[in-house]
């Protein structure tokens, strides 16, 4: 569906002008748990932020900092998210933006934070503060330095980049838990050195994040801290419009598909495409049923050919049309149900489809002309032992 | 909120004229699987089903039966749920209707089916046709035989019984996993002994369910399956209209608890109460948020404060009436959250809090008069072994 010419590199490396460092500054006992993202020059920028009723301070703060367009850095902690702790913590979020901007040579205004980990607990902004001196000395090239800053739960340190003509995009992000729509509880930052206009960036950046981070979820839990940024600094010229459009966009569902796949506990990345759905609004919501769906996956972790519940799923919409006689579903291209009726097959072969690394569950609902396709992950112990202790750990 | 003057009884009982039994006839290994239910004279009955755009062929062939407003009778197999089985799912129901006809010495339109089990597998018609045979002679009025016999993954028997003036009102109900409001993955039958009319038995049903099983969340996957019936016979004459009305809504209300409490691999009874929402379907929606939040479920498993994650749930709510500086929150009445922000709090209070048996999340929300009560439980490593192989085992 969106196909694109963007080339993926093998290994990830921050676009020409762009550098990151990271630290330990006290917050987890030897883990890193700040980085700092910089453009030598002032860049374009646009974001997008969670919808949830509770946005943690940094998000307060980061709206209006968006506003500007133009940003020259992005500070962000992990291990604790400044979010329900009012207006000391919104002091705390402009202390950190001041911080990084004295670091940076450059003014507040051109700096977003971000902070990820437990709500609800004061921001330890003096290690903060304290920590950041001496990071512009230690920024480079490598991207995955910045990710390995703003880890949680994710085993492992994410970023992707690909070449569009000239230009670069490189995308790091974190994800885990509390993922679900709008956002996923993901920072995600994607860096380019294209030249384009703000409201050009904005509209593509939405488009992305549209087929991409939002219809990942992992627990259908939406977290307070959801950022998603996109900062081009030009260097490398003006690129064709269309051609940086869909490289957003693949770089977005690749780096969607990673998040899903390391959500808390994984162990598949679990894909649901629904064709022939009324509108896209219908196609959208049934596809992210079938990810959320806790016996669609608690099925595929056991690599169980329950595959009824598929049609639970989908019957569980109750807003949206289905027409269960023109109803067919797939596992990995197994037929499973034709017609809304579960159809004779090969265990074996189901059970074994179950047991890949990546399960695609397709649905065909033959209502109307909508796809969409949502990404998930099978739940398992691992999910319920880290965060029935998230807290105290 | 609902008060009653219904007495509940130490030991359930059926009311006079109703009588159950139940039998293995081979689609479980040893256990019972097929259930009876009977009124010895024709009962005015109203019922509820699954909103799910799949509902089983039990569910279609009821909607028929129960537009007839009276029955004599209910069969129900455990198992085999008979959905997405096509016309010969129905064909089979309606072979399963009539042989419970014949025991009962009525006909098939008096008689409601249901089935509960695995999707998409044939129903072993023959065995439930030669098992019924007989079962008239074993009808007892312990109403605890009846419920054996549509357990699925209960790790116990449920029936409860009250009485309202000289009637009795008796539930026997399955739930465990695949709840969801609209309805539970539920079966429950409710019996009386009541003289009432069908219309307002229909409008007592309705509220009842709406504040109850409705409310009701174990993983938000909504059965092809749910069932909720109500026959009275009238053999105990009129009774106070509203009278019954209060004492169907509290044992309603109490069956739930029972569901959720022995939701799958549940250790918890979490209740979520929300008052001061801007109207009845935000109330509602914001209840069922909390108590369906996995990232809630698994810290009211692990007892773990981080309470944070209540504001989370109550701000995915993207679509309520939320005023972030009016939100409070308590955990089985400590204060937890005010103003939108966490309090301090004496972390081993809370922890013990979420420790006990049944977990009350109290919510004020500031904005207008509207509450509602959500009922679910924790989410447990039980709920994935179960889960992950329920298929296969």
């Amino acid at each position: 569906m969106h196909a694109s010419d963007a080339v993926f590199h093998d290994r990830a490396i921050l676009p020409r002008g762009f550098a990151c460092a990271s630290r330990n500054v006290g917050l987890k006992p030897t883990a890193k748990d700040l980085a700092l993202f910089a453009s030598e020059t002032d860049a374009a920028a646009v974001g997008v932020f969670t919808r949830n009723h509770f946005p943690g301070a940094p998000v307060i703060l980061g709206r209006e900092t968006i506003r500007g367009g133009r940003l020259r850095g992005i500070i962000v902690n992990s291990k604790v998210s400044n979010v329900a702790t009012g207006e000391r913590g919104l002091e705390n979020a402009r202390r950190m933006a001041a911080a990084a901007a004295a670091e940076l040579g450059t003014t507040p205004d051109r700096i977003i934070v971000s902070s990820t980990g437990v709500i609800g607990v004061p921001l330890p902004i003096d290690k903060i503060v304290r920590g950041v001196r001496g990071m512009a000395a230690e920024l480079q090239p490598d991207p995955l330095i910045g990710a390995e800053g703003i880890m949680t739960t994710d085993t492992y340190a994410k970023a992707l980049s690909a070449s569009v003509g000239e230009a670069t995009i490189t995308w790091v992000a974190k994800g885990s838990g509390m993922i679900a729509p709008n956002m996923a509880t993901m920072l995600s930052y994607i860096f380019t050195d294209a030249a384009l206009d703000t409201p050009v960036l904005d509209g593509i950046l939405r488009q992305a994040v549209d087929v991409s981070f939002n219809m990942l979820s992992v627990d259908n839990d939406t977290s307070t801290s959801d950022t998603c940024l996109l900062m081009a600094n030009g260097l490398a010229g003006p690129v064709a419009e269309e051609a940086f459009r869909a490289a957003l966009t693949a770089g977005s569902i690749r780096m969607t598909e990673m998040l899903a796949r390391d959500g808390e506990g994984a162990e598949h990345l679990l894909r649901a495409t629904v064709r022939g759905a009324a509108d896209d609004r219908e196609a959208r919501r049934i596809a992210r049923a079938i990810v959320d769906s806790p016996l669609i996956k608690t099925m595929v972790h056991g690599a169980d050919p329950n595959v009824g519940r598929i049609l639970m799923a989908i019957g569980k919409c109750f807003d949206c049309t289905i027409r269960p006689a023109a109803t067919d579903a797939w596992v990995n291209g197994h037929r499973v149900v034709r017609g809304g009726e579960r159809v004779e097959f090969d265990e074996g072969t189901v059970r074994k489809a179950l047991a890949t690394e990546v399960v695609d569950l397709e649905v065909a609902l033959g209502v109307g002309d909508a796809a969409a396709t949502a990404y998930g992950c099978d739940l398992t112990e691992g999910y319920i032992e880290e965060n029935a202790a998230y807290y105290s750990s």
